[in-house]
């Protein structure tokens, strides 16, 4: 993403789904995440857990950059789940519009449970 | 939202984000978002705990359906938990694009720990 | 265990053990662990989760009793999910002496990962 | 307690709480627990966490010894959090043997929330 410095925020996602895609195949003593694709669904579904911690405890503190930090790290590592399962950032960004796009977030919760 | 439809996957956490900072403010009797913050910070680190727990699962098992509903859960809490501090989805992206931005995500992630 | 009041706290665990193996097969309308049990494995492995993140705010709290308490519910779910597997109290605490009746914990840890 | 090896499987809480606060004064070089204490409350609420993912991951698969193992993982993270705190494994185990010792588990969680 290095050539891609004009990326709008609101597009992220879909280009860091189209990375993560490709870092996959990469080598995993270079590559972070074709690292945890190799390391196997367990070794990423704990990643997901340990930064959900790391949220929950910076969600805790005072520190807003960390919070913003960590939280990142959480969505970072449940696209790295999405991907290994074949999906992406679109999938659970259309599961949120369809959520709010027809009758409100809340009501839409309230028939879950 | 549902006067949004044309709202495109890309634009929808900063849609939501709006939307959350509204509802933030609404009467607890009758919003899911306005009960959580009025229940306060614990409330809501439970909730992204909760679901963290629920993707962990729905990660294990073989319904890509589940997961990505999951996921976004996990996201829409964290966005609550955001907008509890007065941050919001676009602090997030903006942290993931500068980790993509500058040299890849893995050297990024690489240098952190 | 009303009738066993005089149970040492050393021995609570192997009480509690006999006691969710005991109601394992109660009525799940009148029996909460009945009700865990017949919800299911992820049911609880839910409540674990639930029950870790209570105890991790409570840690970041400061008081002592919502602590110890958060830590007995953690307990107490495990020994349900311990039961729901056929197993109890004493194969953890076995696996504790183990650890610790040889060589002492720490270096036990070192060699694991 | 390599000299404690006849200690039973219900004392080894107690002997265990009494080893961890020994440990809490080690020299962290040496000792993982006097690592832990030194680190901070924080990475020991991480460990807590991280060992409620395991347990969880585990308690999904079919590998009873592992289930075991991480059970006793999280157990001793919850000990050594708890020794930070000045408490110990027989304030967990009083308040599992309050609960069950007056009417029974359920109805006091009944009563709880």
């Amino acid at each position: 993403m290095s050539d891609s410095p004009e990326v709008s925020a609101a597009q992220v996602l879909e280009v860091l789904t189209r990375v993560l895609e490709e870092r996959r195949g990469a080598d995993p003593e270079h590559s972070y995440v074709a690292r945890l694709h190799a390391d196997g669904l367990d070794a990423i579904l704990r990643k997901v857990g340990e930064e959900a911690v790391e949220t929950i405890l910076a969600g805790r503190g005072d520190d807003a950059e960390a919070l913003v930090y960590e939280t990142a790290d959480l969505w970072f590592h449940t696209l790295v789940l999405l991907a290994h399962k074949g999906l992406g950032a679109r999938d659970v960004l259309e599961e949120l519009a369809r959520r709010t796009g027809v009758s409100g977030i809340e009501e839409k919760r309230s028939r879950r449970r």
